[in-house]
């Protein structure tokens, strides 16, 4: 089944999911996980002759959560009679409460969730020493037990932004490349709200590879906490691979936010783009 | 054991919880309850003769959260030797992660957590049809399957303001007084970050008996969904008397914010009078 298949349709879904009870985004035999809930679901309600396949923009790791998950699905182009309504509605009535899919909508010309997005926005959500952990965000927010100094977080952001390889982050594979384009890493404490004290990482990149932002959190802890320093954070920089020295944040304080998308008229030249480069190097987009 | 006991020193605590997995605040035999952890393991990390009785300003329901719920107790002169930090921090180490002490300081003189509190602020937080609930809210937000109208809950609020009868939004207590000044009652809907499209609802009073917070947001979701008028709503204050009209909104929405208390050098008034009033009229002050 391909979305060239004529006799195919093309979704997208937007999806929201609390990772505190799944092994991750992807399908793994015996686990439960959010690519298995949501495909046998979609497979059951819509009585499909053969099972649903969901590719999305970011596979999330255990316990990783996401409020701004995309993925697209291909469907025999009379398993959905209508905008895609109906199938929000059923899908609703099914899924377990931990895994909200947002909205259903046909997909534009060229559309890939995986191979079509532009960027990835995760934003990490901690408290530290002094800060207390408010029970009702425990599962998705981390306490460190250490002070840590915006200042210095913000004079570190700037040494890992832009196009490099960031092997010292990243969970090596074979064949996989860690080039990628960080185009955001900034750090805001919440002033009001509930989630007043929090302090929000955001990380935006084109692609992530495994445990990146977990890795990339975990080094701006490590400078803003007086642990390392500057001069640490560009030697690891430079290295290129993976070292000890870089702590891997907890998976609870990490949550996909958004996927970034160009223009429904430029999807098909972005697909082509990028599948064409992924193919060259075939990395794991969106890993986090 | 009391407060003028001059052997003893009047702490207060300031508290947070997430209320899914505790049957209420008020110690109950063979039932999990914030009042009884928070007793418990006071008693044994400070091994006391006699178990810490605590008193709080909002005797939560089950399934009703704190992010600022206060208590104070009364402990002997000697059994915390400082400022409060090492009872705080130990307490730290030995609660469950759904309960946290804020802070613990000693309290001012005539300090009495609930009969100086003159306001509990509560907020519900619901959405409505249309707006999905984010699963990494579901244990605090509720969803209800109509649509409200933000300016009819904005025309009922008024109705509902002021020193009444509440009768009709509460569980009836032999000898206690629905009789309340309600300060505030409004609503907005969070425009952006983790919350948004979530609808606030802010309570406001001297004090609330039993399930009124949640009769009263269950009166403003009826009139803002079109199932009952502003007719209804009068009609429905007026009688005085709890009536089966009013829907009782689930526990899990529901989180007490804030209590008030005077300043220092007026709180031994304040709780003279609040304890004479109380005394007349034996009500349950803070039921939510």
């Amino acid at each position: 089944m391909s979305a060239e298949d004529p006799t195919n349709s093309r979704w997208r879904l937007d999806i929201a999911y609390d990772g505190g009870g799944f092994s991750g985004w992807a399908r793994q035999p015996g686990q439960r996980t959010v690519q298995g809930e949501l495909e046998d679901w979609t497979t059951q309600v819509l009585r499909l002759p053969t099972p649903a396949r969901l590719v999305c923009a970011g596979r999330t790791d255990t316990g990783v959560h996401a409020r701004g998950q995309v993925a697209h699905v291909d469907l025999p182009a009379d398993a959905v009679r209508d905008d895609g309504t109906a199938l929000l509605r059923r899908l609703g009535r099914v899924l377990p409460d931990d895994v909200v899919v947002l909205s259903v909508r046909a997909a534009p010309a060229g559309f890939d969730a995986r191979f079509g997005a532009v960027w990835r926005r995760y934003v990490y959500r901690l408290v530290d020493q002094g800060t207390p952990l408010d029970p009702l965000l425990r599962h998705q927010v981390v306490r460190v037990p250490v002070t840590l100094d915006l200042d210095l977080m913000d004079e570190a952001a700037p040494v890992l932004l832009g196009l490099r390889d960031f092997g010292a982050f990243c969970r090596r594979r074979e064949g996989a490349t860690s080039i990628r384009t960080l185009l955001e890493l900034s750090a805001h404490r919440i002033s009001a709200g509930p989630y007043a004290g929090v302090l929000e990482l955001t990380v935006r990149a084109d692609a992530f590879c495994h445990s990146m932002v977990r890795s990339l959190v975990g080094a701006l802890v490590s400078v803003s906490s007086g642990r390392s320093d500057l001069a640490w954070l560009a030697r690891v920089t430079d290295a290129a691979a993976r070292t000890s020295d870089v702590p891997v944040m907890p998976a609870k304080g990490l949550t996909l936010e958004e996927v970034g998308y160009p223009p429904d008229d430029q999807l098909l030249a972005r697909g082509r783009e990028s599948r064409t480069v992924r193919e060259l190097t075939p990395a794991t987009p969106g890993r986090s």
